[in-house]
């Protein structure tokens, strides 16, 4: 039987390069997407490339959107600083506007056209910084849009989500990954990232990275500045 | 009492123009937002410019999306001819796969920033060419989604897909754009527009716009070069 295609939503980090093991393992042929976005930390693509390139996948398309044109976040606004991790309750400044909609958006373009309608997105709901786009409620909303709003595949399928992170703690994705042969040395998730490609060790996504490996009791490969 | 902020999704065509007149006539502050998506009939966004200067919008962005390097359409593959009208059940290669999620998308990203929870779309259900994502079933998931996906505005507020021309004829869309003062004379509807500035008059959008106004008993003020 003919392997079915995946479109996977793949910036380099931690969670979307186990995503993209996963939607391996679990039988796909995969067409990684990546995004350009006016990101501070778009170093992140050069390792999105590395990775790709290194896995297998069938094809590797990296779009450049505006999204700095539109603002409204610290990661791409050169006005507004990344902070430091705060345990918060608040949104944090680093979330950006509709984000994950329009990544998922551009994955059903993508995945009509090479008849990939599953989609993999390394959302996760509990270690993380509260986006409302990566709550699973979005997620299955999104599903049902994207259902109606597109022309239907071969056979009558229409788009199926896929968020295998959702309800893992950063703990048990990198036991997940380490399980698949993730190399999480060649991953980055910083936001802050310095001129020699260390992480900043304090920002979100960082603390969260670190508090990962250490709950995993694995070795954490970053190189960091702080 | 402070005029409320909306998006409108705006091509320089017939459609969006008249939605953009009827957001006003509600009392709407305006915020144009077109699209370079690497659409053929690209010289609409000169005339989207040229409209938007004189219709007194708060502000209109023009942002570029590569859906060209996607493809999948006769809009923007240099392979494939944009044809003629045809009266099909089929979706016609003119669709672009995914483009409305896409640029609603864009819009929840801007809308979040400048506060305006209220967006305008121009999609058509009735003289339409059967495109998945004009339909009503669609625009309300969509909405849903958006509700889900999103950081709430002030008042907890969340976002509005307005589309006002959805249940009406094309026939009615002019009508009630001329009732508003429209000057349609500035817009493009034409896929395959020639270097002087004229429209086919041959292909689905042509054929629409024509038969509005000939049942309106309107004079159609396009050049035409067939």
């Amino acid at each position: 039987m003919q392997k079915k295609n995946a479109i996977i939503l793949f910036s380099g980090g931690l969670d979307s390069t186990t995503c993209l093991a996963i939607a391996k393992a679990q039988g796909f042929s995969c067409y990684a997407l990546s995004f350009l976005y006016g990101q501070k930390h778009h170093v992140e693509i050069q390792h999105a490339k590395s990775i790709a390139a290194k896995s297998g996948v069938l094809f590797h398309k990296v779009l450049a959107l505006p999204l700095d044109d539109i603002g409204g976040s610290s990661l791409t606004d050169s006005k507004s600083a990344v902070p430091d991790f705060k345990d918060h309750a608040d949104i944090p400044n680093t979330y950006v506007p509709a984000r994950n909609t329009i990544f998922l958006s551009f994955a059903l373009a993508w995945g009509e056209v090479v008849n990939a309608y599953d989609i993999f997105i390394g959302a996760n709901y509990l270690d993380y910084s509260g986006y409302p786009d990566c709550r699973p409620d979005y997620l299955k909303a999104f599903e049902k849009m994207a259902m109606l709003g597109t022309k239907t595949g071969p056979g009558g399928r229409s788009f199926k989500i896929h968020a295998p992170l959702l309800q893992m703690h950063k703990k048990e994705i990198i036991c997940t990954g380490m399980d698949l042969g993730v190399d999480y040395s060649q991953t980055i998730s910083c936001y802050r990232v310095d001129n020699n490609g260390r992480a900043c060790g304090q920002c979100d996504s960082c603390v969260y990275r670190k508090k990962g490996f250490s709950e995993a009791g694995v070795l954490d490969p970053t190189s960091y500045y702080n």
